[in-house]
């Protein structure tokens, strides 16, 4: 059985070309004699992987000097929790912007450990669009020590395509659109985002910290008395990501994924790639009022494009025969129904022109 | 190359034919027309996966009905943390017994959410044997809600030989013995181990929970107003391990070798085959002066083999001629120097047979 076209949602498609170096290393890794999952983490052999990871990760995303580039374990789930636990003072009022699911847990996360406030919600409008700066809350940015937000949202199909300017720090979830495109790293102070949309697969989550958070993290550790060494920043950099076992295979797959993105060109080429497949699927959605997507135009994601057809009965069949013929993942979040496909970096043009076809034709026979 | 002996010490040596099964599975698994690492943690497929990995450990290791077997990120010294977070109230003192570094760390995670008390250490005898329940301080024991202990300690080359019987819950690390040998789980009520010694790959961690830790952990819980999510053994339960993606590939490589362990009958005969390898080796070490093996023999782990030669000298060039010669990861734990042959379940026979012929000619050589 031959392999499909991939637009699950996370974890997503991988390059064939990196999947094939994949299954060398997990028999045989380079010189070592033995396979990628089977070397000490410890050994010159896996350091070297890491630093190729990080190396090609501060390439990439033009990661300014000073900042910390960690590998952690947990997924942005611990994320939520670890960040404002090592980045926001019990009585401080960070502000979250709230674009859906993914931020509103870290909003709720982070009203375990200071008093967080929304900066917006989008809850009221289905989490339909993406607000400008001058929509936030100007009170609520004032008096935060930090601003947070989510850059993609994979449920509602939404993404920032700016970063914020509010003259505050600014910490992002881009779990699902790191390295999707370029992006001004320097105009945050914190990055985190789960490998498995672009990045590799899961169980791996990648952190990156500015000397300003690098600074704070230890006036908050003060604060608190001290951290668990496995949620502390500081104690995850002085030991470069290796306090214990990370994640191996994870962080391998990672660099060769990251290395396939370097010699295709960069951010650059591969922005223009994602730009070329959601335009040739925004166009077909727009084309027909067969399909709806309910997202207003200037916020509609690049990465994970959702619609609806006419009847609930229609998108049961469309998914059921879509599966059938070759597409995989197009079932949207179970939480909104409806459809979606994720474009993520590894998906090619030629499977999101594939799709099209398929949808024309599923519309003339269904239309 | 070819694979060499593989004596690291984790992550470590994994069966050959699981690692083929694993390359196939990388590119195309089973009719999913994607890679293991390309699909949902919500697909049918995957589910099935994590299903059979919990059936298996729970034939294999006789798993009580009513536990709750999880997986998790983060290693066991996430769960370090996470076991005290759980399952101790702050005013109260669970007993530890310290036999190094690893039950060393559990305990000082635990004096940051209660007042746990040492039961016992080895630290004044550098960890060299095993504690009877005899040699225990009672009144620590009279006074815990639980004793932890962890049942080898990789780095001094210990193992506890039977399950202690104190009267109280008992809470283990099983990180670098789990499924070596039979073992009574319903003696203990929590039992948590990172995988990268005998069950796949490093990033993922069991936890197996009985109905006593899952009451008492509701009980603290509510004591402290509630968790994290990601750091909550109840939540982790309601959702089966899939509150967030989890390491979806490293599940997989687990379920691997879980089934690779039934093929070969399961406890019993992975027992065997230890104990022999393990006595291989340690006759080797007592058969002459020249090799000196630190522990007590009552108190030798079948899993980490520890010694050291005459010299410093002598051990440096016994470790890299052995390299070179296709030994591998013999090197003892920066902590302590020497050497160390770990005999995971996946480190066959023939393995540790040519490494004591190596030996033999070394000390021929050298002696």
């Amino acid at each position: 059985m031959a392999r499909a076209h991939n637009f699950n949602a996370g974890p997503g498609a991988l390059p064939d070309s990196v999947l094939v170096e994949l299954q060398a290393a997990v028999l045989e890794f380079g010189k070592t004699r033995a396979g990628i999952m089977e070397i000490s983490h410890r050994s010159k052999a896996f350091e070297a992987v890491l630093e190729s990871a990080q190396a090609r990760l501060r390439r990439l995303l033009g990661v300014p000097e000073g900042w910390a580039i960690l590998f952690q374990q947990g997924g942005a789930s611990l994320q939520f929790h670890v960040l404002s636990l090592n980045l926001a003072l019990p009585g401080e009022a960070p502000a979250f912007v709230d674009t859906g699911t993914w931020s509103t847990k870290a909003y709720e996360e982070a009203q375990r450990l200071c008093q967080p406030r929304k900066a917006w919600s989008g809850k009221g409008n289905a989490y339909t669009f993406i607000p400008s700066d001058a929509e936030l809350d100007a009170s609520a940015v004032a008096a935060a020590p930090w601003v947070h937000y989510t850059t993609n949202n994979t449920i509602r199909g939404t993404q920032f395509h700016r970063v914020p300017a509010l003259g505050k720090p600014l910490l992002a979830d881009m779990s699902s659109d790191i390295c999707s495109r370029p992006v001004d790293v320097g105009a945050h102070e914190a990055i985190y985002a789960g490998a498995q949309k672009n990045l590799g697969p899961s169980g791996v989550t990648v952190v990156l910290l500015s000397p300003w958070a690098l600074a704070r993290q230890a006036e908050v550790k003060a604060a608190r008395g001290g951290l668990p060494p496995m949620l502390d920043y500081a104690v995850q950099v002085e030991n470069n990501s290796l306090y214990n076992t990370p994640s191996t295979f994870g962080i391998f797959a990672l660099e060769r994924v990251l290395a396939w993105v370097e010699a295709g060109g960069g951010l650059g080429p591969m922005a223009e790639k994602n730009t070329r497949k959601a335009d040739l699927l925004y166009s077909e959605l727009d084309r027909s009022p067969f399909w709806r997507c309910p997202v207003r135009p200037d916020s509609r994601s690049q990465m994970n494009v959702v619609w609806r057809l006419p009847t609930e009965d229609l998108e049961e069949r469309f998914l059921k025969e879509a599966d059938a013929a070759g597409f995989l993942g197009l079932k949207g979040h179970r939480s909104v129904g409806g459809c979606r496909a994720s474009l993520y970096n590894a998906v090619e043009p030629a499977s999101v022109a594939a799709l099209v076809a398929y949808m024309r034709d599923f519309e003339a026979k269904n239309g």
